[in-house]
């Protein structure tokens, strides 16, 4: 699909919610479809923890498609010809928008110096961007995952600004164990010698070993346990038995190390840090009364949006339950809010794979 | 509890499953309770991974109690007042029996020259302590997770020697999830420069970061996301607020930091990723078949013991359907077996914990 790499500057300083602010911050973005005249049929995608704006584009760095170009598109669920889509990198990610290998006010990268963002720091550098496109109300937001959790934290947080919420295969706080698959992978990166406390990006070197543990246990994560039995199962890797040493005898373990090793070179260690510390951070209601005395409908008091939550049954990183606390928090507000479990066998992964029933749900809610 | 320290040289070379042989295998092995005259009493306990010897005993290094001292000792549900009790460190380990840090025959670690064992090899030479022991039959062999998996082994490959096996949260076969997550842990290992191809014996330094992040991954593992979030939740360490960095800010990450330093201080690197090995190869089914040919049933035919499977409700290391498929098998098999799911909040480690119910299941199968 033709694509319109753009990227916006901020005219003013970010506030951000370390008490820190965030000076020069470009946002890197790509739109698909026409902006109508009266700017009402703008959708933002936001991207997941390692995604980006590539939403239905060639990726530069990998050349593969899209990460939703079974989505996104004329004619697809959500319908260039009929909608405006954005999608920006996330600040604190590597394809363009502010993050730690961006040089900062001394012309050096970042590194550590970076601050500590969080998922609504994310989204109120994209509500910066739609203030610079001259967009006030989004026809919706929409994402899975981390994208989830900023559609989630715009209509908590900019209760005006979206008309519908799509939630998808999402949290609105990440639990102790999503937070500890994420201290794993940070610990990954940090033991790698060639981390240097993030200062890499001089030498030649970059933590590539640890990140690409830190992507392969994620992995995992991603996948349904039914899932991995269907497409592995036990099966070896192009050999007849297994070879009694350490290589990838099973087809799973080549499968990881190929995961592992690929992402290594489109992804910046440092902002996988930034990322999940945002992502583990996260506690819409904390947000919005104070360590541990929130309520997640407090949070939705204000919205004016109609909401659609949407999970998968084989999901374990974000299960069921976890939306239902989503959906309860809603009806409790007052919200108009559609919610679906479906079927599927992918596990987490599901809202980005061959799931037909979410691409109905996906059109039926934006049409609606 | 007092305990008896003890090793066996075994009197000839050790026949592995990949077609080698490992000469000069020390045993180191504990016993508690006396061995009745017609040596009619004994029960072996297979260890876990991480296991070792000191079932019901202060661990040498790290000075605590034995892992299973609540079932282990005078008047508990494994009655040593009744029962001699042997409990013996698996070869590939690392507290006293043969394994990749022992000397090879040059007389230097053997390191990654140590040859690529199986469960069964470990049941082989634990067969070989008994024979030279004397003990022709067991009265029982009992054990958890990996454990367990030797207690299955011993019922398929030496069927008279045991009249029960006690098989608590474990499987007949390594998954692919499993088998994923054992080669997070073996990856991490290897990027740690100081593993320098297993050869750092010698040297000042270990792949102690590499081990630490295996054990990390591995551990989020062996407990519940239900365990993890009563025990933890969101709750900060030793702080009021997010620090916005990069410390250990939640309980789980300092718990999980804690867990993975500890292990460093007992556990060799090199044979985490020999036993983590043996345990993705094993498939008891493959074994007595030929690769994906054989059947679980087939593997039981000869058994002459009778069978207890234990599994527990929140375990999704070895979910219940995996106990299931054995006792499906030892149905077929047309050995005598009683299953029983207990619920548990502990998730995988539910077998070494407050678990009142595998009390009473573990002293009723063993005084039946």
């Amino acid at each position: 699909m033709a694509t319109h790499s753009q990227s916006y500057a901020l005219p003013s300083d970010l506030p951000l919610d370390s008490g820190q602010a965030l000076s020069g911050v470009e946002i890197a973005y790509e739109t698909y479809g026409e902006l109508a005249a009266d700017k009402s049929n703008a959708i933002l995608i936001c991207h997941a923890l390692t995604g980006d704006q590539y939403v239905a584009s060639t990726h530069p760095i990998t050349g593969k498609p899209g990460w939703w170009e079974r989505m996104v598109g004329p004619g697809l669920p959500i319908d260039t010809d009929r909608f405006h889509v954005i999608c920006a990198n996330v600040i604190g990610s590597c394809m363009g928008s502010t993050g730690p290998a961006s040089d900062g006010p001394d012309g050096k990268p970042y590194g550590m110096r970076f601050p500590v963002i969080t998922i609504r720091d994310m989204v109120r550098a994209a509500v910066a961007l739609l203030d610079g496109l001259g967009i006030d109300r989004l026809h919706a937001v929409v994402g899975g995952s981390m994208g989830g959790m900023q559609a989630l934290s715009l209509a908590a947080n900019w209760p005006e600004r979206a008309e519908r919420v799509l939630a998808i295969a999402t949290t609105a706080r990440h639990s102790a164990q999503n937070i500890a698959f994420h201290e794993v992978g940070r610990q990954a990166i940090m033991a790698d010698p060639n981390w240097q406390a993030g200062d890499y990006y001089a030498g030649g070197n970059s933590p590539d070993d640890g990140l690409a543990v830190a992507r392969m246990a994620a992995h995992i994560t991603y996948l349904s346990e039914e899932g991995l039995t269907e497409k592995f199962g036990r099966r070896l890797q192009d050999r007849d038995s297994k070879t009694f040493g350490f290589d990838a005898d099973f087809q799973v373990e080549s499968y990881l190390r190929y995961q592992g090793s690929g992402f290594t070179r489109r992804f910046d260690a440092n902002s996988y840090l930034y990322i999940t510390r945002a992502m583990d951070y996260f506690d819409i209601a904390e947000e919005h009364g104070g360590p541990g005395n929130g309520t997640l409908a407090d949070a939705f008091a204000g919205t004016t949006a109609r909401f659609c939550v949407v999970s998968f049954d084989s999901d374990w990183l974000y299960p069921t339950a976890e939306s239902r606390h989503v959906v309860h928090a809603l009806n409790a507000a007052g919200a108009p809010v559609s919610f679906v479990e479906l079927s599927a066998p992918f596990g987490h992964d599901s809202f980005l794979l061959d799931v037909p029933a979410l691409d109905r749900v996906v059109k039926g809610f934006l049409d609606g």
